[in-house]
């Protein structure tokens, strides 16, 4: 299992990091607007880094959990792939909802965009994966010697 | 590994569908109440489907943790059912709260339960494996043998 | 892999019940300072305990994955040790933001120390294992030799 997962683990200790820079911005931003913990409202360009860092946070787990799965059940290279494409929209959307509440659409799109990939990838590989235990069935294997691979 | 958690893998798949579901369901409401992002408080309509998403959002992690723990070390039946019957009562307890406050109320109660039984699973495997591999006692074993299975 | 994880799955679900304990804290607020769902504001001493309670679920899915990364590709012992003193301070935490907003400070500052060190041990375990992999080289086996581990 290490071997297969080696750059599923190099994904997620990105995605940490990328949460870490994200934190960091909303205590800068904390300080610049004078918002005090615990409270969370204040001028809107508070309010929307502090929007953009919890966003990102709600769909952490969401993404890591199928990211592992992604990975676990279809393919390593492809999940990794996609990890980190989705963790370039959720900076990008970071540094778009910063400016402004429109800026953070297109690159919000993207990344979400790349969940469904990943929620696609991962479903196929569970299913097909139970295919092959229980119905002795492999349909990826079947779709990959048809295309070339 | 793979074999083992392939059940755990289709509830994670689901749980993280039923995610899904729930964040298209505030993006709907913020339409219907005209809540624009950052903003997050509104009529009691908008407000309850805001916190019964970001309630589960919560939850998520923590349910994802146990019941892959629990998977890996008790039983992978026993923690995908208990699974399946959590991401059941959290669909209750959205559709509840999204009517009212009360309506979140039962299903909230009977996915806390879920959760203690998964927590339950998990904490009886992790302690069996400890005892079998430092004080080579396998108490699960004894049991089971003891019920007949 | 179940020998080689098996005390950071007891880390992991000693987690989850700080969670429980911290979520029946904000339970217990809401019914003192008669704030009910879906509202999230009231007096100083209910948003403390609420943004405690918050931050700390914000944290949880980072702070479980790169325990599971820096057990799998690091070291099981290293990674429990980290991850018990990270629990322990955000207990401290929790306890301190309950009282004040100052007595938050010297905790979050150690726990936030605690991640950091398994970013560290997280990413030096995996790309270890990748020199391991791709050009057969293993600094840390030879960093155990320098110090005679």
């Amino acid at each position: 299992m290490h071997d297969q997962m080696v750059f599923v683990a190099a994904v997620t200790v990105l995605g940490v990091l990328e949460q870490a820079y994200f934190s960091l911005q909303v205590i800068y931003a904390r300080r610049k607007y004078s918002v005090s913990p615990p409270c969370i409202t204040g001028p809107p360009e508070f309010e929307r880094v502090f929007r953009a860092q919890a966003n990102c946070s709600e769909y952490f787990p969401i993404f890591i959990a199928i990211l592992w799965v992604s990975g676990l059940y279809f393919n390593q290279a492809a999940a990794s792939l996609c990890g980190l494409l989705y963790l370039y929209g959720r900076y990008q959307y970071f540094r778009g909802y910063s400016k402004s509440a429109q800026g953070r659409l297109a690159p919000l799109y993207f990344s979400a965009k790349m969940l469904w990939v990943l929620i696609g990838l991962s479903s196929a590989g569970v299913i097909n994966y139970m295919c092959q235990l229980y119905l002795e069935v492999d349909f990826l294997r079947y779709l990959k010697q048809l295309i070339g691979l």
